[in-house]
């Protein structure tokens, strides 16, 4: 079956909305979805950027609010905007790639996006990590594997990849080295994993 | 009949594939459009930026190459990269405004934005405007009054107008005080003047 890489941050706001619809539409197109965690700070701070470009850029930043609520209504999505942008998804992505090897890693990614987007709860917190490990049913010792030198070695070589791969911001996308940027792009991105240039 | 405004800059890569699509939608979905150029340039500058953000963030440009060639793929729409980006709007805004009054500012705007991303023809050039111009079969008197100085105060004005609505990229379109930005949010946009939040 064909492959969407789906690269997603935590921090994310659009890749929170990706998180929410991507299995829907992987199921629907008949392409497999693998769920790659990266970090967009290092990314960011390449380009000089000290903060998040919606924090930096004002007017970029109110329609982005504005348009993720409407998105989130027309999809019927559960939304509502933290109290803090971005918040920091280092150690939930540590975690993440530990479910990668486990099979949870959807759920927990989701779990983490609406703690962040629905709950207003800081993601950054490894309370707030360990609390959603424990309502998953996961044994407290996915925080050590997570933290693991090997397993942050891991992390930092996802998000190498995907700046390999020409990303520049989350989510994105990719159908071997082809590259959609943006909630806006993943139907195309799944059509293009059965149907080039359709 | 609800409206919506259609702005966009004639340096935009996005802009041009609104331009080609945005009258079939507006007939579609029983909406007026109404064309307002607008400078991107100041609004760029006062944020520091030096050039299109697709020049300053290579990865960036990369993909919006891409994805505008994946773009007009998909809508047929005719497109041929430019060797220069962006090209100067000025003189091509001036007179698109004139076009607003006399009623040809969407022939006359397509016309400059295929000359630009299907021709690879320098739209800051006067003499490109004059042909467009001219193969309109317009009179060669809109180019004095494209440059009268209440012409350009108005250029002026209607950018400071996108300005006070937030209008930060281009294609932005506004329902009213709602803003959405971006070509891929333009159906969006016209269904909002007749039924917001569907």
């Amino acid at each position: 079956m064909p492959t969407v890489e789906f690269w997603y941050e935590f921090a994310s706001t659009y890749s929170y909305l990706a998180a929410e619809r991507v299995e829907g539409v992987a199921r629907v197109m008949g392409v497999d979805v693998r769920w790659r965690p990266f970090l967009l700070g290092p990314i960011f701070a390449a380009q000089g950027w000290t903060s998040s470009p919606f924090n930096l850029y004002p007017a970029k930043g109110d329609n982005m609010w504005r348009d993720v609520e409407r998105t989130a209504m027309r999809y019927h999505i559960a939304w509502a905007r933290p109290s803090h942008l971005p918040r920091n998804g280092l150690l939930a992505s540590r975690v993440a790639l530990v479910g990668a090897d486990d099979g949870w890693i959807a759920n927990f990614s989701r779990a983490v996006f609406r703690a962040n987007f629905v709950e207003d709860r800081d993601i950054g917190d490894v309370a707030t990590i360990a609390d959603i490990i424990s309502r998953l049913g996961l044994p407290s010792s996915v925080l050590e594997r997570a933290n693991a030198p090997q397993n942050k070695s891991r992390l930092k070589a996802q998000t190498d990849a995907a700046i390999a791969l020409g990303v520049y911001g989350a989510p994105s996308f990719t159908v071997d080295k082809e590259l959609f940027w943006g909630h806006d792009r993943m139907e195309q991105a799944f059509q293009w994993a059965t149907t080039p240039w359709m």
